[in-house]
């Protein structure tokens, strides 16, 4: 076989890559869904506060790319977080161009009530690994998705992604199945 | 560690596949918005041409399940479709329950066109596997998502899908870069 580019490899591949992504986004979608709504919540909505909280006062614009949202969507869906009274925007003295976003503390309590909530049924992804987290001691961790979500999305974004997730490893403990703060008191 | 289920390591992995699979999808959906877009078709549209033609006549319930839609979504399209004379309906004897859909010469053609209009560059996605296929001498096949996509959505699910993947690989050839029908007189 050719070792150049070839069209039908490559319109292969990405008709397998649509297929898979979007099944298991629509998946997520539906299963994060269901997991917000008891708090009155969207997905873009708990999207903000997660990134706002993970990030410690996120630009509008850092949200939406790190959201995979539209600036437009991140920036409404936050004014209505800010009329219930879950985050506030803010100007820093060395930036006054972009408007940054903070949790309040009930946007915060908020956020770890729906942590506390999260049960092993929760995500169907989740219960669809499990049988490979069986076999390999651990979850999957996608290294070719990443390399792909690398390319398309730079090096920033994964540094982002990885650092979001090393501050909840940091940030919770697993108390008999129910998440909670590592440290309470430190907030 | 503990190797019975661990709620921690549960959210760690289903906030980190939902963050790279709506990455990917929401990649995937632009790259696939703006191919199609000059066939005066949406995502939607194009998927229903794409399965009926790989299915060779599906019902519109079957096409809603293989392509992620909801039922009202694949009817509404079809029927638009059909306005267009790029497909018909039909009922089979032996089932007057479902509504069949079969695509006329012309809503072959524009999916050959639109096939052939396909460039390298056409989904970031192929882009950015391109070091992978460098690297491994062919693209990912992504066996860990397919083992949590199949637990989600079920065998029949993934046999359309690698069966679809199939007779495309059988149907059409590479010529210089451009996709042909591997046999044109035997349509």
């Amino acid at each position: 076989m050719d070792s150049s580019f070839d069209a039908k490899q490559s319109i292969l591949f990405s008709l397998r890559a649509a297929q898979l992504s979007k099944a298991l986004w629509k998946s997520v979608e539906k299963d994060w869904q269901e997991w917000v709504k008891p708090y009155n919540l969207n997905i873009n909505e708990f999207q903000i506060l997660w990134v706002a909280h993970q990030l410690e006062g996120a630009s509008v614009s850092g949200i939406a790319k790190f959201g995979v949202m539209h600036v437009s969507t991140a920036f409404n869906f936050s004014k209505k977080l800010e009329d219930r009274s879950l985050l506030k925007f803010s100007k820093k003295t060395n930036d006054k161009r972009n408007t940054y976003i903070e949790l309040t503390e009930d946007g915060e309590n908020l956020l770890l009530s729906i942590l506390e909530s999260y049960e092993k049924e929760t995500f169907q992804v989740s219960e669809g690994a499990l049988p490979i987290k069986e076999l390999y001691g651990k979850f999957p961790e996608f290294s070719e998705l990443m390399t792909i979500v690398r390319y398309i999305y730079g090096e920033e974004f994964m540094h982002l992604f990885e650092e979001s997730l090393q501050s909840f490893e940091n940030d919770f403990m697993d108390k008999d199945g129910t998440l909670l703060p590592a440290d309470r008191s430190a907030k």
